[in-house]
């Protein structure tokens, strides 16, 4: 049984996705950002960072989104959403989760929390967007090169968790669905049933 | 049997020092980044992305600092350097992999590749630095917590990350060493015998 303590749209989207994938039971808790629940001392005690998601395994508060796919990817081996430890593909799937962990998610960070003003912002915001346009580059050319997923002809856990940062890109001066390949894995993860009740449960409407 | 591409000192410390720990047969190759050789065609054939390490894993060329040593821990579970899969300490193993790889070594890409000049260059330097200290904090804490390592009782690969990570921080106006509990962290990590054949066989000197 698990907890998702989740905002709509944010990086929990991708847990919650994968929950909904693996059908695994599971309750949610929604934490309204807005009015910053986030720093409320009860959901800090769980989540010390102060952000979404957490989620709750066997009672026990986790956090860092790539990690809760990998841990439920590797929990829940029967739903096929990661090749298994000692498959010659494992290397390639933790390779494309720690890089976009690494290198696309962090570059999202800067660029919706500048942590600056004035004209201080707009150098880390073009910093930001260099970034995660040479991600974008990156990621169609291995589409380009061995698609049609990330790992080729399989969805796994590494297209959701891209498909959900493209989302964030969707007001940028270049959204990643300017680059063709990365269009087409979108178009193919939003067609998921899982992706369509996340959009129902969460009240997404953008990007639809 | 296992090929890494390294630099000394760089990134793919973390891989090598995790190829002594295991005692895994394998053999070097050393890149050098002062002449260039990670832009040769030969490597960027290996790694596009052009930087080190790479980790041949039975001939397949593999990158991601992070992910290849969740890669070896995974494979070679007799060495002990991560709690097994469905254990109750697994997820808080992923979570501060993730937590370091996500939050930490990305600031120190902005910190040494600002990849800006002058007063815009100190501006994203200031905004790294922010960053790195704010994780030296996160990792105190921990470490005060439930110390003393960060994962508890036991010695595991997130120590030797931090510790790598630790040493970028040798030459910044705050060293991580200036938080207590990560310098008696460093000093336990810099005492294994893995660390000391690691600065012999790649020739290290500095944070000795």
């Amino acid at each position: 049984m698990y907890t998702l303590y989740y905002s709509p749209g944010s990086a929990s989207m991708l847990v919650h996705l994968l929950l909904l994938e693996i059908g695994a039971p599971h309750e949610l808790r929604r934490v309204d950002l807005d009015a910053g629940a986030q720093r409320d001392p009860a959901y800090l005690r769980l989540n010390p960072g102060g952000v979404v998601p957490t989620l709750l395994v066997d009672g026990a508060p986790c956090w860092e989104t790539a990690a809760l796919a990998l841990l439920l990817a590797e929990r829940h081996p029967e739903a096929g959403l990661a090749p298994p430890p000692n498959s010659a593909a494992r290397a390639h799937y933790l390779q494309w989760m720690l890089y976009l962990a690494n290198s696309l998610q962090p570059a999202f960070r800067w660029w919706f929390y500048p942590e600056a003003e004035g004209a201080e912002a707009d150098i880390v915001l073009a910093a930001a967007r260099r970034r995660i346009e040479a991600a974008w580059d990156r990621l169609a050319a291995q589409l380009a090169a061995g698609g049609p997923y990330l790992l080729g002809e399989r969805c796994s856990v590494v297209d959701l968790y891209a498909t959900m940062l493209m989302r964030w890109s969707r007001k940028m001066p270049r959204p990643a669905t300017e680059w063709p390949q990365l269009a087409a894995l979108a178009g193919r993860v939003k067609a998921r049933p899982s992706w369509q009740r996340l959009y129902a449960i969460e009240g997404l409407t953008e990007w639809a």
